[in-house]
């Protein structure tokens, strides 16, 4: 989007041939459409320094993001990775050691904290604008999993052995998990959940209630659905502090709602010179002025960008921008898993408060 | 406001000569602005019949709703009343036993329940259109006690002694709990619940948090806070079926919004004649052309309307118009009461999920 | 609506008959449900003084407007009358003679104004909150008149013989035409316009695009239609000044859009502390606290509450309360009189810019 | 963005030292960063074919438009401009000449009518969904030149040697224009314009207000602004037919309002399959899922996909797809500038009705 990266290679289908065909249709040099990830790994290592690959974008059904991206780290590659992160907890915290241990940049594409006004709701939270915050609440309601269908994109995400052990809880549970604590700083510390698989024969759940506490005594709501029929992907949230609560809608990303106590409700609109000043973390993630829409993909290109520029200044070896760091990590992704975990636990010990492990 | 129904004696203040002055600033006959409701009592049965008040309407704090309606009840005169019903469920399966044998109307004023579009709701719902009922989410936040205050109207609230049980889940959590329960006709059968006072010093809870089980497999989720501060009187409600969804808000009330699962959300408005067509309660409670909205103040009208107009009916000797008897009874305000005590138990249980009792 | 007022005595319908029915229905005393308005007349200045009414309220098709209002203000009683004013503006010429003449008070119900937020805009524009004004946008577009249709509403609108000049502008172009003046205290000086008749056989206009050149170099558009099918009753209005922009929409009256250059958009809400601090006439016109909204009658209401302190004030011989007398006049009656005929005007001479004549 | 366009030449600056500069930050071959536009061309026709560029792209301030499409024409490239589209109607009209004699493609960036949403508008339209079109309602409100400002992009737009006979009218009026006509497929008549300049010393309009006559007996209005304090880019469209109207907000691109006579309003949602279905070209040019935003460079990007994919079939010798040649053309060029001299010519006359010329 922003001629920052380049795709040049890529093992683009499990069937090695759709992957040949996908490399053509994407214009890539034929010897670079790999047909599996470890013969990835061995052509681009193969090829002089300088000439290789980068990074790796992880895009693959859950399960198989741990073998992925464990290979490309210690091959030497920088990663970005869908997420969750991983299949299960175990391989969270295993991939967390690789990570340290490979001294590489792992970035997760929790996309929606590339939105510029998520990035200013984050720092007026930080610069105490709100006061001390008291209670959060989250939803991420979807309605196109309502009935049984199939496709490539319901398929494996109904599928236990590629999902794991999240359904709707996991798939979008932890993007807004992870928007509610990237916003606000504040880690949950327990959860009480209830799970639901309201499709027949569906193994995984398609819908989730879940109290939160979260650290400082702050109280939350997080609820998640793929059965909540006309939502569309109607991830939103509300944060209330004791001087001022905020409201962001994923659908409609350039506002960002702001309500003080006594005082008119303020609309905050990407693009003005007063966003930047407040945030430059929200300025840097702007490309056009006010009233020009951006969206769902210039969000998600903010993650990379982010990442790709400290995956640049590594190479360089300078110092990153200290805004560039700005992007989900591993360590997020361990917490996500977590909460997956500590979700399924409690919403299975008939809705138990169950506290989150230490990551 | 329709001129059905007029004021013509009261006691209108625990201060008699206040009530005596209020009298006169209502342009009532002195002698019928009474000092207590005793007196009030005494003094109408003292008039002729058909020279007494036909009803009298309780808007005290919630403890003296008993005493007064028991009172009135048993000397024969209809009572309309405030939620919650009553201080504790005692009261209220006592106050349901007296209505049953004064064969007198009892109508409780959960206002919202008046709005036309929430009765489009309920008949649709009814109807089939939504399908099978999956899931019910519905809130309630306020801003207004997001600190001490002190004023008529926040000081009894607060006060556990004139209040109850509940604070946050018993002024406005009742409403949404009636909200939920009159548009799908679905009760709830369990809760879970976590709640909180954020400001200091306080003794009831300020903020509600619960998930919800209603008959049927239906799940839900129910938050009510009076310390979300921007937030007015944000009720609001979305109702997931296997077939559609819908979604209104009280704060602008005269639209719902009917989603399908592959077709245009549709923006059902107030005052047309297809609103009528689906849901003749809708129209009965309509006053005004399309466009020019209708609000608060005549949705709760309308509760007075209907249990007026069936008191009248009553005086009459005739049946009630069908659609008149559309207002909330003493049941629902025994369930309101049970769903107070059960969410405070649950809440008090270190949220294990609680039973509803039975009615 | 607040029990300031009371229906006493009434010309029901042009029908003797119908009229002596309707004030059964309304528990009017029989003697004072007259046959026409010259009996009502006659039958209350029979009554001693004291026991008459004390204002009569004109809500007959246009043509009527000005011959009832004459005798009564000549038979010494206060009217209110709804707008326009009169069939045409020699009528609202004389009209105002007779008004000045006779002393009493002569109430428009020009009843948008009647919106607390309205109120709240002309209180900011006064106070040089927007800075000085260069630009005003306002629409009323409705489509119920889009296809011939036949009813008591429909058909005076649309007959020149009882309407006047006007159709569609007379109609609601006034109420855009007044609502623009009401804010800004700005005087349309030359009008040119565009009107049209879309459905076969309507002899009025029932579309209706108008250029306006206001006081002080201020531009404008006014567009009001009665065949803008989906459209209700959709007026509404943008100001921009040289330091902000407000917009505010009938349909939402609650939220007063207030615009800086370079700051977040303002949600003004009804009934919060800050909205009396700004504007005592939007507090006085408020009944309901934030978030329980008011709407289209409780707007109609404060006209007639502030006409009718007034004429109390005068029957008292008691100076009115200032704010009490923030209703519009015979004076604005006129111009809208003046706006209808002058746009005609320039519609008919296709489309010159005709100058508002002097009032 | 879709990998189909590759940016590898340019002259990007009328300074040649910074279009050098602004060639090593694009990663451009150094040789193919031109000095200049003539430059340009020599250079890449010196490459062998198949080398050089398929097409240019124009986004130089007006006056410079004409020469250099010419230029490019003349030397045998497809080339795609900014609007308006040239300096004045006589450029306009000998650039059309140009064109058909070059037997190139030239594609006009008009990039609001690549929303897919206006794709499928158009489409409703002529399938006759909301009957006879009566009436349009068009606006381009902003505030960013409502002072006098300095910067790039401010100077050249409020310079007549730089931007022609319009300002506001050309700049983004002509976009409000090119809107109406693309998705009603009627063509402006005549116009009736008020023009004006708010800003001290600005040569040139920063406020159109303008009566429309379309084919048809089709009436409107359109107003466009640059000193509408508060307004981004809000430019958004009302259409009125004889069975539905019509409703599109450029700020709020993802949703179109459909509002039938007497049945709920539809909001209609981007990549739906029910969108798809209404509209071909309305799903062609959507790339994400529903609830997954789309915005303005998208919208952007798909005038220059159906250019390429146009220019691409040209040079492969095949037949484009005929979804493809959806994109605004030499002619809508020419009739914008028809549309900006009609304006200014009413303007200048005092508001008269201006036939637009034959084009």
């Amino acid at each position: 989007m922003d001629g920052g990266i380049e795709l040049v290679a890529g093992a683009f289908d499990i069937n090695p041939r759709k992957s040949k065909q996908m490399g053509r249709h994407l214009n890539i040099d034929p010897k670079r459409a790999y047909k599996t990830y470890e013969d990835m790994i061995e052509g681009e290592l193969r090829r002089p320094e300088g000439e290789r690959i980068d990074f790796v974008s992880i895009t693959t059904p859950n399960n198989w993001h741990f073998p992925i991206a464990k290979a490309f780290l210690e091959a030497g590659f920088h990663v970005l990775c869908e997420k969750p992160m991983t299949f299960n907890t175990g391989e969270a915290r295993q991939l967390r050691k690789i990570v340290k241990k490979s001294r590489r940049v792992f970035a997760l594409t929790h996309n929606y904290t590339g939105y510029p006004m998520v990035k200013l709701a984050k720092d007026m939270v930080r610069q105490g604008e709100l006061g001390t915050i008291r209670k959060i609440v989250v939803q991420y309601p979807q309605g196109w999993l309502a009935h049984e269908i199939h496709c490539q994109q319901a398929d494996w995400r109904t599928d236990p052995k590629q999902s794991g052990a999240g359904g709707c809880i996991g798939d979008i549970g932890t993007h807004a998990e992870n928007l509610a604590e990237y916003m606000t700083g504040l880690r949950i510390t327990e959860v009480c959940a209830d799970l639901s698989s309201f499709v027949k024969g569906r193994k995984l759940d398609d819908d989730a209630n879940v109290l939160l506490h979260f650290q400082k005594g702050v109280k939350g709501i997080l609820h998640a659905s793929q059965i909540s029929i006309g939502e569309e992907n109607n991830l939103a949230i509300w944060i209330y502090g004791d001087q001022k609560g905020l409201e962001w809608h994923q659908e409609h990303p350039n506002s960002l709602y702001v309500k003080p106590q006594n005082g008119p409700e303020e609309i905050w609109k990407r693009g003005n010179d007063y966003i930047g000043s407040q945030s430059p973390a929200a300025a840097r993630a702007t490309r056009l002025p006010a009233g020009h829409p951006e969206a769902f993909i210039e969000a998600f290109a903010n993650i990379y960008c982010n990442a790709a520029d400290t995956i640049r200044a590594r190479i360089q070896r300078k110092r990153p921008d200290p805004l560039a760091l700005d992007f989900p990590t591993v360590d997020d992704g361990l917490r996500g898993m977590l909460f997956i975990e500590t979700v399924v636990k409690s919403a299975r010990s008939r809705q138990k408060w169950v506290k989150m492990p230490k990551a």
